[in-house]
């Protein structure tokens, strides 16, 4: 059921054009997936979410597990239905929310033992069991359980923790049951080259849909984050989906792009929006501030969105100010419509060959 | 510009089919107004309280005064254009916003002096304030400043306040100064019938293009309620259209309906949608319960509301009780759509004949 077909290659960088077909429709590559938490991209309607062009979101196993229960999502008639999105969905299988958000939580051999955010009930994460979640979900992507370690570990720490990731990828490659859904290795290994090298050879040889880059952007600075990416994209499979997790400034993903990677999800966009931030062709714009109280503008002249056709930055600021929830949804909707229109950018310039024109452009926003 | 012309009379009743037309459009009358307080119906865009079929809204002069302030607003464009509503716009006063926010203030001859919710600053609203306010927002209805005692009051205290406002709508009539708008006059005088009838013989007296009763539904029992609004109906000219403010349980439109009411706000059916409350036509139904966590089902079978096409009651709850903002706009669109739909009701009974059997109807839903 689950395809990946390399459309395009960059001459001058390893960015390639692709399309990945699942059983709830096609995506087209680079992607970027919207992060709907708790089944909701927070203040959107999936609806919404699809006429901004996104065609792959991505759901937290963790928390459909907690609330409301995967076998209550079953048996509404599986993810799709119960948030009404006919597209993709993507879930993680839950290690790196049980790292975030679980403050006791303890690595076994067969999984991971933590205490649930909400009430504190005790729950067993193993291989096995992630599976059998997104399976009840049914989503179209599911990801391997795998330890996401703190930075800074130590190295010894991280050999283990590798050790680990690639015996519970093989159980939940063992683990699935159906057909019609793709399984995706997460490689680990922190900072250490040699331990991505490890992880990256290990899962490949298990053999998966897809291969994700987990463990990123969790402390190390900058620099190392894209090593490591280039480094451990290198040793992954050249025919088959790499999707670089948790990552997403806008400048980080065209880098990655430029490295190979076709998949992404980030908070950046939706959680800016929220508190206020707003991504522009010029940079960053902050509606709260007094210089926006009466300018009837909109948050970027010419930008296509619903937002900027409609209203000016003295009324979102007005409605930022009085606390509106209104604001939230209209700002949300302006930064995805940012970043579906950056995605749209990196395949139509891949297509034509300016891609690294385009790289070098949003590159040189960084930071604004 | 302000006209108001009866269509049809209901024959048992004193209910009324009704079209105002504003300098920005037709009202059908009876009307509900959304209540857009800080100008945005909560979680709502004007665009979507459209779609419902609402035609005109009420927002909160002292709202605006106080922030983003009317002189913004009027620099803007208009409150029309500020929050991107072209239909008629309705606004109050203050005075009952100075009763119900502020804590300090202090009723003089020329007027009220309050202190600001947000901060606490000295300000005072005359007549001819509150007029200037309302002309720079540039609204279709304005009110007259009005002083609205507490529930209970003494009988003197009601009757030197019934002329004050009385004072103050003269004055409010004569600092009107554009001829594109229109000004409503405000019947006070508490449970005091005769104050009641007083006020409103003096207001009739000056002469308004419409008269609201105010001062009801803070305190006192509903058959008091309807029994001053019965008795000051019948003091008020029956060619102008009748505004009942901030009072609107489904069973009290109706039954005020029947008394030959034409307009009505108030914040229930957006508020009860913040608190999980809904409205259906077999009673209210709160989403939070536990016995809907599995339910598949609309909030309401055969609704047509976009929340009912579209999500079960399981995925509506989910999201309440995960605190998605989502669901504040879900469960909005339903209320409003419910009381749209309670609207259009009310005036194809008037229409057909039918609306003794609609208020039975209606009435015998009260309480569930």
């Amino acid at each position: 059921m689950f395809t990946f077909e390399i459309l395009k290659s960059d001459e001058s960088t390893d960015a390639r054009l692709g399309k990945m077909t699942t059983a709830h429709g096609v995506v087209d590559t680079p992607a970027f997936m919207p992060v709907a938490t708790q089944a909701t991209v927070k203040s959107l309607s999936s609806e919404e979410i699809q006429d901004l062009g996104f065609e792959i979101i991505i759901v937290n196993a963790y928390h459909m597990y907690l609330r409301p229960g995967h076998r209550t999502v079953e048996k509404l008639g599986g993810l799709h239905k119960f948030m009404s999105w006919n597209k993709p969905i993507a879930t993680d299988s839950g290690g790196y929310q049980v790292f975030s958000l679980s403050k006791t939580r303890k690595i076994k051999n067969e999984g991971i033992l933590f205490r649930s955010h909400l009430d504190g009930s005790e729950h067993l994460f193993t291989p096995a069991k992630c599976i059998e979640i997104q399976e009840a979900l049914g989503v179209d992507i599911m990801m391997c359980l795998d330890e996401c370690p703190p930075y800074p570990s130590t190295e010894e720490y991280m050999k283990k923790s590798v050790e680990l990731t690639t015996r519970w990828a093989k159980l939940s490659k063992e683990s699935k049951s159906r057909t019609d859904n793709s399984l995706f290795g997460i490689v680990q290994g922190g900072v250490f080259d040699e331990l991505r090298e490890k992880s990256a050879g290990e899962l490949t040889e298990i053999g998966f849909d897809g291969y994700a880059v987990g463990g990123l952007g969790i402390g190390e600075d900058q620099e190392k984050t894209y090593e490591i990416t280039e480094s451990t994209l290198f040793r992954l499979p050249k025919d088959k989906p790499r999707y670089l997790m948790g990552l997403g400034k806008p400048e980080d993903i065209v880098t990655a792009v430029s490295m190979g990677v076709d998949m992404f999800d980030c908070v950046i966009p939706t959680r800016n929006a929220r508190n206020g931030t707003l991504f522009t062709s010029n940079g960053k714009l902050v509606i709260k501030n007094a210089q926006f109280a009466q300018d009837g503008r909109p948050i970027e002249e010419g930008c296509e969105c619903y937002t900027c056709r409609i209203f000016s930055r003295a009324y979102l600021r007005h409605l930022y100010i009085a606390k509106e929830t209104l604001v939230l949804r209209l700002l949300t909707l302006h930064n995805l419509f940012f970043y579906s229109e950056l995605m749209k950018g990196i395949r139509d310039s891949i297509d034509s060959g300016d891609f690294p024109n385009f790289l070098t452009r949003v590159q040189s926003l960084g930071g604004k």
